[in-house]
């Protein structure tokens, strides 16, 4: 559980220094003290367009839970902002799949799906 | 400096969940790993428009240092988000300063320049 977790935070800082760079304002959600509020990982907003990211770090497919899935409703029925699942892949880098897509596959991300369906880095 | 902290997270939560309350997705930036990137205390957005909050809890008037002030300058260009430095002071409730203004005040906050330049939560 601690070696996932750790994985999980390098991954996500990975991600927000590559964001950063590209010129996005970065701010990411803390991992304790989240005070029961629906919230993404990451939030990225750059001239006024903001995006919200869900970070998966997985070797092979996943699928995200019922919970979470209605907490990432929650958040973009509030916020009106592009929710994206973004999933580091071993070897292969970062792919983002729009969470609507995710949604109507009740949660289910799976290599085939993220290439038919997401986009990557440089898309962003 | 623990007592601070602690008064200054009690305050930054109670205004977390009053935005939420009124609507609001919100997410605060964590008080460790921030990763040495410009970030103020909370995020909310809704209907799409972004607010960046920079949360002072003081009893009196207070200065906002250089570093800080080029950290939001920072933000306010990447994101261009509205930036507020929002003020709970004691016995007197929250109020928000429009960051611009600060900036030209050089960061100074003072009793009779929030009430002449900033504005309730209800006005959010």
């Amino acid at each position: 559980m601690v070696k996932k977790y750790r994985k999980g935070y390098v991954a996500e800082r990975e991600l927000l220094h590559k964001l950063y760079e590209k010129g996005y304002a970065v701010i990411r959600a803390p991992k304790s003290g989240r005070l029961n509020l629906p919230c993404p990982d990451l939030i990225a907003i750059k001239n006024g367009k903001t995006l919200s990211i869900e970070c998966k770090s997985r070797k092979n497919g996943f699928q995200i839970s019922k919970d979470q899935l209605d907490e990432l409703k929650e958040w973009e029925r509030r916020s009106e902002s592009k929710v994206l699942i973004g999933w580091k892949r071993s070897y292969n880098g970062w792919i983002f799949i729009p969470f609507d897509l995710v949604l109507k596959n009740k949660g289910n991300v799976g290599n085939k799906f993220a290439d038919e369906n997401g986009f990557k880095l440089d898309k962003l």
